[in-house]
């Protein structure tokens, strides 16, 4: 499934010779070869509960990653994270440039909404709105966006469980949602109560994923993380180990793949593999 | 008309309140107060030559202005063109800081396409999806961001004319044309020949555009300008009035207002805002 999403960004992005270069390089390199792809893998297995066509899929998948994969490259500019390694190579403003970098973010992100709003990718062109609508507003300054501002104020301040959890639920759980939603929007109509369930799981992954996040970089090496290890200690960010403890942290990652699977129940068959992603998300050891 | 377009884009954005609220509060210092406002009155003028509805009008505006606002933020940062002054206001990375300049151009660009998806702004959804479409991609890399590359790329060299001109169609007139093509989408149905005279119009009207910033820059103050003055000459960029001298740089924004008015023939009196703007935007003194 990974090689799928690999080939449909490979072809989502435009190709490296075509101009500018540099920036179309920049974006390629900013986006390709690496990541575990756990967005698009979560757009597939929602996709799977709705019965929705492999194509589809790989524009809403492609989609969501353009975003995240601009997420990344600004959050380790200078004037935010102030990262050099990425996915074990680089990052895109220490092997290009500053400016570059700022480019590349801004031009991944309107190349997640060409794609989205310019290949078929739902059942009629309403849905399909309802769809760029979603990831814009997971993406902005009441998701992801804003939860990065949140990460900017609280930095060097010990957090509440309930400040960390909102902070989680706009930085990374915003576009964990949005995933499960444009995957399931790109299938068959579902009743509100299964749609809801849905929403339920990924809510309950997307908090899961940050808190196992916390541990490894806790717990990790760079080397097997392919990115900077102990980080947010270093920075004097509240991390979920900070603030609960490490043996508190894996219990909670622990109930909320218990309550994913929960709110699975009754969805069938068709959900196995939004079960299995809840699994790899929270017993992942990279 | 520009009150009109004020009054709409503070609907648009979130309110300073909301949280993050350092976060809004810099988006809407960012908008608000102040621009010509030339693109959204370009998307009023082209939308009464397709008879559009006003409602959807202002939808299609103020998407096109959060683009258009983003790009300023982001170019005025210390890895572009370190700007200080824009609008007669402190840049938003001199009021706030680097950190939150980047997440206010982010979050302004997906709050565009927020808006633009999802709020009725055209006769149907299918059309609607072509009008995100079109801004996505005059914003991307093979429009307004892929111009900034070209921009970049550029500076300390002496371009030629057919140069400078494709770097102006990227970075200026790329957002230009779709403020056009968004005005007349938001309305009815065009005949492929008509829209094709908006097209050109369009294009004309973009690079004009860019031709007397150039001779204003080369020209005016800073206070009347309300940005730092001779700023391109300063960083060694390219401009008209550096490849062409300013007498020929006047003549050759006289001739695109030529061209754009013949462009317009045959569209009837519905056209003359268009004709009027085509004036306004080489005529401005200030």
């Amino acid at each position: 499934m990974q090689a799928r999403v690999e080939a449909a960004l490979e072809r989502a992005l435009p190709a490296a010779g075509h101009l500018p270069a540099r920036l179309h390089e920049a974006m390629r390199y900013a986006v390709l070869g690496g990541g575990k792809r756990v967005r698009p893998l979560l757009v597939f297995a929602a996709g799977e509960a709705t019965a929705a066509d492999a194509a589809r899929l790989d524009i809403a998948a492609c989609a969501v990653e353009l975003i995240h994969a601009y997420s990344l490259v600004h959050d380790d500019l200078p004037c935010m994270d102030d990262d050099v390694l990425r996915r074990g190579k680089p990052t895109v403003h220490v092997e290009y440039d500053e400016a570059t970098a700022l480019l590349v973010g801004d031009a991944l992100q309107s190349a997640a909404f060409e794609l989205l709003a310019g290949t078929p990718a739902a059942r009629d062109a309403a849905t399909q709105l309802e769809m760029v609508r979603t990831l814009a507003l997971a993406a902005g300054s009441r998701g992801m966006a804003g939860g990065q501002a949140i990460d900017l104020a609280s930095v060097g301040r010990a957090l509440t469980l309930p400040e960390l959890e909102l902070m989680h639920i706009h930085k990374t759980g915003a576009l964990i949602r949005a995933a499960v939603r444009l995957g399931a929007l790109a299938g068959e109509p579902l009743a509100p109560e299964r749609f809801e369930r849905l929403d339920r799981y990924a809510k309950c992954v997307g908090l899961a994923f940050q808190v196992v996040d916390d541990v490894l970089d806790a717990e990790a090496s760079t080397a097997t993380l392919g990115k900077t290890a102990g980080k947010d200690a270093a920075q004097g960010k509240p991390t979920y180990v900070s603030t609960l403890g490490r043996e508190r942290a894996k219990a909670l990652a622990g109930e909320l793949r218990r309550e994913a699977h929960a709110a699975l129940e009754g969805l069938g068959a068709a959900a196995g593999r939004l079960a299995g992603l809840a699994d790899f998300i929270v017993l992942r050891k990279f």
